[in-house]
């Protein structure tokens, strides 16, 4: 029997429209039937996770509580965020509801220690993501050797998800900020990248980057097939 | 003030995902919070629409009214179902519910007089859609001039969307079906192919099939934006 998927999106709701394709491209199915059952909350009315975490801005914890309501009432049996900055919110999610959330950062690390053992990841992701140390706290309590962004780095990020990503601003605009963090990340020891903000797997695509990557929005959408008993494609 | 889109999805599930995915890239938005609200149903129980209608297959309307029930209960305020032939049942889900839908069809009719005048329409649709003649009533309250697959070129549309699409089978599996029935109706006097299941925008994307279509699952993106309060992208 399979469990209800509940997909707490909107943050934002590019990655949300991402997550949900990539459920449904690696899930084996033959017809309609085979797909999953899932419900999502695109709610963008939740305030800025990393203007929240950085500047004092307006707590997102009670929309992202009514969104999470709505999504019980539908009946999710396994919740999922689409939306790695929005996980420092977790632990007061769940302090608040009965179903089981599964964290996109847990699963990338133990993602990280199987496809590259032993080798040196670097984390993108937004300032507030960054600041949040959850990766840092994932990735060590996985064994996973880690290097973080410099301060010029992290600009650089901010740059390709916010005025790039976010908002629908062509790949071409992007393209250097995005090169110039991964060629200055390699020059100092990384062996592989972390897309560690849900918009990131959308630039890299767009730029058509080419260096070894982990997609946390791919790694979560397999976990959730799996957590809620779908059968992921093979290769 | 921004009403609350409702998708009652899983018809299939691609087709579910290409619809959101086409919602938000066809917003003009400058953040998150710019973007509408959507609650999506992706209820993949719901049986085939196409067996209902043609072999007494599982009525799939109890289903479908489950997944409206749990959207109404969500909030939606407007809701669209991304399944042409979904769109047989809709008036016995109009009647059960106070929430107002978005025709698929009427807004694809609306577009094709104002795109293309004058000129002829070759309906691409299951054995399903082409049988309850829910194009020919659209088209022809438009005033569209339009052309119907024969035989061999419905047993093509239905290989496209069952055994290449919707079972996830590599493009090239379906390319020569797809291009046969779009070769046939242009020699028989066809100008522009309406993709009449929501499968074939994912089937024309994957092989790269160049000709003039109408694509309805864009066309009620765009028309579900406007109806909730957004704008849509230009260009």
């Amino acid at each position: 029997m399979k469990k209800i998927l509940g997909i707490l999106g909107g943050m934002g709701p590019a990655a949300t429209a991402d997550l949900f394709a990539k459920i449904v491209a690696l899930t084996d199915a033959k017809s309609d039937n085979d797909h999953l059952q899932i419900r999502i909350d695109c709610d963008s009315a939740i305030p800025d996770r990393t203007a929240a975490i950085l500047e004092g801005g307006v707590d997102p914890v009670p929309e992202m509580l009514r969104a999470l309501r709505r999504l019980e009432g539908a009946g999710a049996e396994c919740i999922i965020l689409p939306c790695n900055t929005a996980h420092f919110f977790l632990p007061q999610l769940e302090a608040q509801t009965s179903v089981p959330f599964l964290s996109m950062l847990e699963v990338t690390a133990a993602h990280c220690r199987r496809a590259y053992p032993g080798k040196t990841a670097a984390v993108l992701a937004t300032r507030g993501t960054l600041a949040t140390g959850l990766y840092d706290r994932a990735l060590e309590a996985a064994s996973v050797p880690y290097l973080l962004p410099d301060e010029q780095e992290r600009d650089d990020l901010m740059a390709v998800i916010y005025r790039g990503v976010k908002a629908g601003a062509p790949a071409g605009t992007y393209r250097a900020p995005l090169e110039r963090v991964v060629t200055r990340l390699a020059a100092r020891g990384a062996d592989y990248f972390i897309l560690g903000c849900t918009e990131l797997p959308l630039a890299v695509a767009a730029t058509g980057l080419a260096c070894p990557v982990v997609d946390p929005t791919r790694e979560l959408a397999k976990a959730a097939i799996l957590c809620c008993g779908g059968r992921v494609k093979e290769g």
